[in-house]
Order: C-alpha cells, then sequence, then structure tokens
C-alpha cells in the first residue's frame, strides 16, 4: 500500500454549504408570513451558535451519540425564546429544522467535486447525518461515494475517531487521506490523526469579513475554492 | 411521517452483479498464466460456497465482525488447496480476493438504477465492506446515494439489525423502504423486519438455469429486471 493520497474528505457545514444565508432564508419563509421581522442571518448565527455546545455533551460522553437533527431540533427552541417567536406547532419546528437539509452550496463546489472525483474517492466527513447529507447531496449534486462521518463513526469531530472510521470505510491509511474544511482546528484534529489537509478559504462563513481567510495551522494546501484545488491536485 | 416507500435498497452479489462470471474471469485472470487449466466457474462457485458458513461465525456471535474482503481472502486459501493451486504470493491472493471489486453487473442494472433514482433514495444493502461496495459503483456507475449495509451495522444479512440500520440511516421506518434482491431468504427477512419486498429474478446466478426464477415468499413485486421495476414503480 502506498501513501499515495486516494481519498477527499469533506467538511460541510461552512466549507461546502453556506449555512447562514440558507437557514436565514429558512428562517423567513417561514417566519415572515407569521408577522415576524428579525434579524434573519442573526437568528441564523444564534442557532449556530448552539452547535458546538451540543456536540460538546455527546463529545464528553454525558449524552449518548445522537443525530445532528436531533441536537438541531432541540437548540431550536432556545433559539426560538431567544428571538421571542411563541405558538409554533411541532411540525412548522420540524419544518424549520429540516432547512439544514436544505442548505445550498457555495458557488465553486459543484464543479470543482466534479473534477476531483475523476481522481479521488469523495465522501463527507461531517458531524451532520447521514439523512442530511443525502438531502444537501441531492440538492447540490454532491458526486459523494459514501457517506462518512458522525453517523458512522457514532461520535463528533473533532474526536479522532471520526476521522479514523472514515479511513478505515475506505480501507486507507490516514495519510491516503486529505481533510478539506475552511476551519483550522478541523484540519488540526485531522492532521493529529496522521490525515493530509486542505483549509478552503471562506470568509463570508458568519456575514461578510467573518471566516478564515487562511489556515492558522499548518496545512498541505491552502485554496480559495475546490476549482482552485482541483488544479492544484493536477484534475 | 407517510408509509409511502422512499428509498429502495439493494442486495449486490448475484441480484446487481454477476460475481460468477466476473470472479472465473478474474481467477483465469491470474492463474491460466501460471498453467492452470482450472474449472473457472466452479472456482468461483466454490469460493462463493465458502461464504455463508464464514458469515455464520459472526452472526452467531463466535467472531466480532469483520469486513467481508477479510472473509474472501481467508476462504480463498481454503478454495486454493481444493484446487490444486500453489506457491501464490500474499499480493497476488490479495489481486485475487480484490477481484469482488471487479465485478461485473447484469445488464439492465445501470439503466434501472439510473430510472429509479429519479423518485427513490438508493442505497446498496449488503453484506459487502464500504470499499468494495465503492469500487463496484465506480465501474458500473451504480449511483447510490449513501452505502449501507453490513459495515453500518456491524452484522451480516440475515441478521434484523442489518436491515433496521439501513431504514434508520436514512430516518425511515421499515415500510418506507424496499429490499430488492434475487433470494428469497432475504427478503423473507427484510419482510419479517417491516420492509417491503421486491424480487428480481436472476435465472442464471449460479450458472444457466441456477437462480430463483421466482420468489418462493410473499412479496411485494415480483420482476426479471430493474428496468421492469421502474416500470412498475411508475419511474
Amino acid at each position: 500500500m502506498t501513501d499515495q493520497v486516494k481519498a477527499l474528505f469533506y467538511d460541510v457545514f461552512g466549507t461546502l454549504a453556506d449555512f447562514r444565508t440558507s437557514i436565514a432564508r429558512e428562517a423567513e419563509a417561514l417566519l415572515k408570513p407569521k408577522g415576524y421581522a428579525l434579524d434573519w442571518p442573526a437568528f441564523a448565527d444564534a442557532w449556530r451558535g448552539q452547535y458546538q455546545p451540543a456536540l460538546e455533551e455527546v463529545r464528553s460522553g454525558r449524552r449518548p451519540y445522537c443525530k445532528l437533527d436531533i441536537l438541531h431540533r432541540e437548540n431550536l427552541e432556545t433559539v426560538l425564546q431567544r428571538f421571542g417567536v411563541t405558538g409554533l406547532s411541532d411540525d412548522e419546528k420540524d419544518t424549520l429544522t429540516l432547512g439544514w437539509h436544505r442548505l445550498d452550496a457555495w458557488p465553486d463546489v459543484p464543479q470543482g467535486l466534479a473534477r476531483l472525483k475523476t481522481k479521488f474517492w469523495l465522501a463527507p466527513l461531517s458531524n451532520g447525518n447521514i439523512s442530511l447529507m443525502v438531502d444537501l447531496a441531492r440538492r447540490n449534486n454532491f458526486p459523494w461515494d459514501a457517506i462518512l462521518g458522525a453517523d458512522i463513526a457514532q461520535d463528533f469531530k473533532p474526536k479522532p475517531r471520526v476521522y479514523l472510521a472514515a479511513a478505515a470505510a475506505f480501507d486507507l491509511k490516514p495519510q491516503q487521506c486529505t481533510l478539506v474544511a475552511a476551519h483550522s482546528r478541523d484540519l488540526a484534529a485531522a492532521a493529529a490523526q496522521g490525515l493530509r489537509t486542505a483549509h478552503v478559504a471562506r470568509p463570508n462563513e458568519h456575514g461578510p469579513g467573518t471566516g478564515e481567510t487562511a489556515p492558522s495551522v499548518p496545512v498541505d494546501y491552502a485554496v480559495k475554492s475546490l476549482v482552485e484545488l482541483a488544479e492544484k491536485l493536477g484534475v
């Protein structure tokens, strides 16, 4: 077995998908007709702000693994309360939660993935559950070879086992896999397990000028788009 | 949540892929240049014949779950000995074992799956490991939404958990899923867990006239090809 890279794994929220704009759109679509005039991007940010604390409950072992959909649904209650939204039915809350299944990709992603697929095995390595990944893939033409990540590891990044379970599923050594992500913390955790790393700048992830424009940790590649990554990898 | 079928799961060996012809070809390609003149289809049959006994070691709990690739590799030793083949290197045995990653689909499969994909989520529900499924998908253009089956359930069909884990991965009730298979035993086990079932006749699975031409258990659909299944399901 060689050490040549065979698989590219992808972080999804923020790296491939623009969750902020999409969730703001989903919230507005449901709540504006009910008379709410919220700062929709702030609503999205607040919901996403509950993400890491909820994951930490599982990562720490205080709570058994559960799908991200469940955590998103629980966190929604907190966010609705904070924004003074009341009277939604359970069905409406479920519909809003499934807004995370309707995220749009950054514009470079479909073309970049299509090119990268010709040379590498591709899989999401996300904290999102399998069904969420399938919905995003169908919406955005993500040409995955398999859905890896939290559900198959039964834990959340940046726990080591999530990266290692993805490599093992493809029968690869960690150094034969590259994690592509917009977040230095994710990349550092992958590198600690022996994976190679590629940073994609998403400068507008949490609003204009808020994302990482460059990695804060050593990486194998640093690019501005998946198309640039494809060029650097010769495909 | 309705009871409408949303996902089609597929048995792979025999149902989608003609393992007998493919493994015979792989064995001949490696062994004929070494001077062996075996009954190549019989070699394939013998190798496949070791399959269920090996799975049963895991299903019974006598052995921890391991990927089918490992079992195929172990069973190969038995078959080589039976056919009097000696002197293969470990690399050659590995190459022959990976012949299971190079199976060809029955002719109706790519077109049938492409049509069915327009209406349903599609995933293999096979005892083969994820990497094996990816290789077959890339070779034969299987348009999977995810790779489900033994690896994610950590057990082998027809154990109930394998069917239930596939439905759970897609957030579906069993009755929202249909198992498509050429084997009545597999379909009966799926039905016992509440899945719907579709039998595909593969009359030449183990050689001319050897496969199930019709199901021996009640099924929701009985067809001769995936194209016919697509027609019956209105896609």
